[in-house]
């Protein structure tokens, strides 16, 4: 289980408001289940404590008021031990409403599926959250001795050449996808070839020694502002101590290897590097055109499109519609996967996204050229 | 001349950051002239004065510092009189130039046409942004007893219907255009239908009326925010006073016209009113591709689209390529022109680009229909 | 002990930069033993963790950097068993200090004494801090079911005349006081009467009746922005839930008791209600002069002098020297001692001091009449 | 007249939210004689324009809604041409009112006496507001090519002796002073030495050049946060020029005379000069007391003295009462006058009193010794 090498006291904080606390995504899954299926489809089912819907629901406006979000780490209540009995409440009575039922209704089904994908995404959430959290402390702590979340590197080189045509985009065929990949569509996409690797510690150095975060001519002038304003010279989790460069990872503070992938850059950070070597980042259209050819799954990739809807999108009824739609304005989509991501969380269609100043997921850039 | 009704006055406060002094758009269109196009290359050019570059400078990083961008409103020098003097001193320069050389490179025409152009684009912000400053005004000041940029109505009704197809997009031609608008390339469009008309301030009261502004569900989860941040009930030029709706113009308050076109929206609006009506906003490539057959030009219409480069967008050398370039990230294409834009500063390729949260250009709202 | 009833999540939260984690205080008022007294006068000492200190500073300039001050909230590690192993190698230490030493110099003996004064300090702030985090929560958690911290109540009433004179103000004697305190000197006072017992709930209440909170013309213009900017009608603790007045306390929520004292009212409220009852506050050395005389320490008493030097104030060398000097400066003076007060952490002359939009400790409400 | 040295340009602008526009204090100190003395006491007085009180009311919340102080320099109507035509309007009616009356009532006498002296207070601060403008701006412009208010020397030298004893402290007699000046009353003071000369720019450059900016102990933990986070190294209109040190003023940028007594610092850097020399300010008490000894008035001289009530202090009814009673809270007491200070607007019970942080006004430090 991820929390399993926390202490109690690191289910608390919430360091910035993008974060959340680990009780609060243990809570808010559980919640889920609780509010979107239980309340809904259990004609017996009784809530567990009525105030947890304040406590635990995330930004669902349908559903009604909560703890406002920059305030999740002000609550330590319920304790951690009050939040893993209302877990196994809430299991216990999706267990007994899965067994229960002899004809299992799609729109149920439908439910529950989500709601394992939604905690999928909180597990990886999990993971970035616990390790933003543990970066701030100065007592360096280790999240896992032996931690596998620490470095990746490439299997492949050189760039794969992809032909002018029209394309077909989104999801198609059986399984599970969110609402945001569905209605199939062509695109158009001129030639274009695209690298097979992702980049390295080993090139971004270069980068930043070549000067790249003091040339305002490779920033958007948004980026060139938070780059100013946060009078920042590296990646977030990059530190120079004593001429050498170090990273903080799940496993500690650790020498950088340059041969490893590059990890958490945000998306101003993407573009200027791209920028600085003459060449760009794909669009998700490209990406996932030519995905099927390429290994990916260790960064999440910053695409150059904004995050916008299908042609044909259409949101679900009800608060399940607040799920992705409601967020598609300034922000850019990533492709992908990363090593955080659960193992069957993703497919080739699989739109992720962020704001561009946000760097705490683990990103990293693919580029492309014409 | 734009400013012909100004007092001294009203040529100096800035109340939002987005808003600009008359007397800065006065000296910055004049000092692009003097800096762009004559000290680079007139050779017995000498600045009128050398502090204007520092005054003047909106966001070339490549040309130096500059007053910060909300401190504009705080130079009450150099006066008025001192930057038509400067005027006076640059256009009799670029007189000289022009007439003084027999063979005209093509580098210093471009420069002066896109001097032109600049100055065009600014024509626009010195009456958006006196509006907007006269509307804060308690003492509600008139601009010009006979406005003309008050009301505009549809000539047309209905909507056109655009068949599935892969559709050129992009300028072309001889004339001038922006960087951004180059790359002519194909993008695959499945059919739509646009509607003829622009939304009217009456369509849009049915949506207030009928709780346009309380209904989330409507809404981007940052409109809502914007929304409830700032208490907002209804477009940012409209008053209800003692029951009626009235609008700020131009000319002064007045009655809201229902049947004009509705101006002054931002985008959250745009699209929550587009919800409402069970529509959407066209992207920006579905309204290139039908302009031919529409009317427009009164309202700058929020397209669906994030300001993107095209495919083989290449920023230009130096200076200039700070013009377009460095802001695409989180800003909304508009498409069109409004009442606003100088005549033959307009074509069907313009891509003009705002954040989300503006509204004190003419905006206006086109739907469209799959 | 005070923190026996928290849970370990209630160690971490900082729900205001003025409130700090229990685990904080905890081993903040450790590491002031080790800092000031073991690594200056114990030779053989070594420190238990070289991090500790920039965890646990305060906000000594004179020893180092240290966790800025609001983000105490962010620190889960060290954990709470590591701060009690850590309170355990601190106490023992000390306990060798002073058993070890056969000759114990004054200097010595003044930082150990010190130290358990700052520690007293802190044990009322522990109370304060619990119950501003509980009360936040929406679960409103209980401190502890039959907590005493709740009620008190007076046991006098009338006023109590004090004749004009000239009166000794400060310390004397042998006992330990603050350096803010030293400095005996005379101060004239005019005649005045004091209240022998403190304001209300149910007086409280009758000024909220009254409309209160609604007349600027009681309130101080940086008062009055701080009640319109929070949209306050009553004290922090207090809620109206269906037509019932309740406070919260460290025992939960309860009825509030109209005849108890009012507790948690800042400066400006103490300030407003004086107005309205056509009195005023007292000064401190007023309250000083009356003091032997009154009945008090169930709550700081608010006085509408500035916290100042005494004439010949001296602030000690070094790191002890930035205890309370540096602090004169916008802040106000409170008198006597709360419930939550440590029973030998009192005296006349103490002199308590806390910004005036500050109502988290215990604080009440003395009139005075001329 | 104070304004005729200025463009139309310079009644403008507001860059900080504690300087006005010149424009808002001529408006607002004819409003002031408009509303407090013509509204009441002249029975066919019709107002000059309705919406003039919106515009220039300050702080009176008796009187009515106002255009929100950060917002004045977003008004650039009424011109000033129309605020001189109103000052004329409401001169005239105050000359019929006050020639129209066989006798004067006393408290009509007092309000206009009372709008004489808010004039001279609106006359200082307009050469301090527009100091503050003008420095501000990158053209350097200079106020008049022979200002008077440049520099100014001290007259006498040493320390002057001031025996303990009780004082008598506040207005006396017949003529006009403030309501914060009243109730007389004894003060008993230690013996102290008062200095007869001012601090000089020469003495605050050997604290500069010592290191001053530096030391965070010479600093109250506020005015020390101020420094920090305002990134200052020495007084706000000082700039260090190619190794020289200049001062900015209203004759404009000049070499900075270290013969000239210091002026513009605010109270953190009074008291930490004074720490720093190893004395301290006086307070208001031993000011007053030693004032008719002293040579004074070139300065405001910041006191130790926090801005309270005197034991008796009485507010006045209606609007007239918010003059000062309201903003007796975390300000501090300046005493004596400076050299814009209207010649008979001074007297030695006169207390000004201002933020700490404020230094925009021609203030200055007299050192006490024990």
């Amino acid at each position: 289980m991820i929390c399993s090498p926390l202490a109690i006291e690191d289910y608390i904080p919430q360091p910035s408001v993008d974060v959340s606390p680990p009780k609060w995504h243990l809570g808010h899954t559980t919640w889920f289940f609780e509010e979107m299926v239980l309340a809904v489809h259990s004609k017996e089912f009784s809530r567990y404590n009525p105030k947890y819907a304040y406590v635990f629901n995330s930004y669902y406006e349908t559903i009604g008021d909560r703890v406002e979000r920059p305030q999740r780490g002000w609550m330590s209540r319920p304790t951690v031990s009050d939040v893993l009995a209302y877990r196994r409440y809430v299991d216990e009575r999706m267990e007994w409403l899965i067994e229960g039922i002899s004809f299992f209704p799609k729109e149920v089904k439908d439910l529950v599926i989500l709601g394992l994908q939604h905690e999928q995404q909180h597990q990886e959430l999990l993971y970035t959250d616990i390790k933003y959290t543990l970066n701030l402390n100065p007592m360096v702590p280790v999240y896992e001795e032996d931690a596998e979340l620490v470095n990746d590197y490439n299997s492949d080189q050189g760039f794969l050449e992809i032909r002018e045509g029209l394309y077909d985009i989104g999801f198609e065929g059986e399984g599970f996808c969110f609402d945001n990949e569905k209605g199939r569509h062509k695109v158009f996409l001129p030639a274009f070839s695209i690298a097979k690797g992702l980049v390295t510690n080993q090139e971004y150095l270069e980068f930043i020694e070549d000067g790249g975060y003091e040339k305002h001519d490779l920033w958007h002038a948004q980026g060139w502002d938070w780059l100013k304003s946060n009078q920042l010279e590296h990646p977030m989790y990059w530190r120079k101590e004593e001429g050498h460069w170090k990273q903080f990872t799940l496993g500690g503070l650790m020498d950088l290897d340059p041969h490893a992938q590059l990890a958490h850059i945000n998306y101003y950070e993407a573009y200027a590097f791209a920028q600085w070597k003459g060449m760009r980042l794909p669009t998700e259209f490209e990406w996932e055109v030519a995905s099927g050819q390429l290994s990916w799954g260790s960064r999440w990739e910053w695409t150059q499109s904004a995050y916008l809807p299908y042609p044909k999108y259409q949101k679900a009824e009800g608060a399940v519609g607040e799920y992705n739609g409601k967020f598609m304005v300034s922000q850019m989509v990533l492709r992908g996967a990363s090593v955080a991501t659960s193992p069957d969380h993703s497919r080739p269609t699989y739109r992720n996204f962020f704001h561009p100043e946000l760097s705490w997921q683990f990103t990293g850039i693919r580029l492309v050229q014409n």
